[in-house]
């Protein structure tokens, strides 16, 4: 199992058909696309300055929408997981 | 339902004509143009750093002026929303 | 009406000729040419570390002195308003 | 009058002779030129975390040598002054 | 022995075969690669701002996945270790 | 005289001869060259977030060596100093 | 003798063989290769937000493992030393 560190997650991709509509990159768009994913592993959450730790705000099994671009992939026994930071889930879908 | 996290807000986008007045683009200008939205979902507060959190400022059903560029779309049920910070939120219109 | 969130104020700017007396461009010079305007709306304050807010320095009616790149120019009900924080307000007029 | 914000001060320029004396610029110099001020109006202080103001260190009256490349010029009842933060105020001339 | 710094953390590196399947750049992924270790030495802790140490999350033994360009390497008694922070450490294999 | 603000030190320049051996410059050396110079003046202090004063490590006519591009030069009663942050003295030499 | 400010040590380098096994520099190796010296002084400790002193973590006649671009050389008494910030000793050998 993966155990993510501090305010870490681990993400199972949900994979998303990548056709545009009209296939031309509109170069003056700043938007990223986002992606979504589930958890299915939690950080033991962020470390405060007094060294306390504050618990993630998403748990395991959420449904979760994060930038695309955020992250590590790791491959582990077999399949291919996400692990970002919980500062980049921008949405849970609920 | 998209539940934002944190500091985030969801927008529903207000679409405005994009034609400008003279077509000229004014390379001297350093002003962003912001753009106008209805808040659908707040998350759960800035986190301080102890741990606590602060309410939003801006509340379901604002409408609000943002800048143009902030945030991330978001393709969901159909409609497209915009996931932004609410630091990018400029001013409440009321 | 425009109700800025924070530290944000709007501003009603004040035009001011822009012909240079020599119309040379010093390049060495890194200066940045300031602007006048009459602030028009106050947020509710920068917010602190332990969640209260700071009231703002200026107040509506202020006559203030702020550098002339900042904020962002907001078009509502027909007339021009510029948003900047109360950071980019360098003076008040008095 | 001119009235600063936080820790800006306004200082009236003391003109000085630009003439170097070898005429030759110094490519591995990375020294930056000073000049000198004088110190017209001073602001209400630098913001604490907990919302309280630090007075400023300088005096209205104070002779100060500043960092060339600070701050913004301001054009006032027909004088030229130059608004900095206290920051930028190298040393006092006593 | 290496006794490292702070919150800083020896690693045996665990070798990878290097072949990717297709040998293919993919130009528009951002992702970076992670990698395998083992934690030989583990630091006395981060420093907080009042002087306290806080305990590092991996103890001597754990299987940690870290960022590919973390760290910097050390040849120390005939065999490769990298010393990185307990920052750059992503998961714990478990 | 030049009396320093803040964590600011006015130092005389000890001039050193600026032979090289071998005349080569080495491109992969990231050293800089550190120079030595006699502190005349001290600031009151680096100013703490609570508001208070934290003394200088340094005092008058101590031998100091600080990195080369450090600080700016001042040209004061026909003497030329150095004015630089406490924090860019590397040692003093006793 | 070089009493270093804060959290500063001084080093004396312990030379190494600069040759490589096969003399081919690999670009996409992002490691920094480190060095080994002996800890001859070392400063007061880290200035704490309050004003108080963190001692060092290491201490005089250390054998250290330390970034190879850290840190200022300097020549002192017909011998060269290195001065470094604590933070770019990565480790200790035991």
């Amino acid at each position: 199992m993966l155990k993510p560190l501090g305010d870490r997650i681990v993400i199972e991709v949900v994979e998303q058909e990548e056709t545009t509509k009209s296939g031309i990159v509109l170069p003056d768009s700043a938007k990223e696309k986002p992606q979504e994913g589930k958890v299915v592993a939690v950080g033991t959450g962020r470390l405060k300055d007094n060294g306390e730790k504050v618990a993630l705000e998403v748990s395991e099994g959420d449904q979760v929408i994060y930038s695309k671009f955020a992250g590590t992939e790791v491959s582990y026994d077999g399949k291919d997981y996400l692990i970002i930071r919980e500062n980049d889930v921008l949405a849970v879908v609920q």
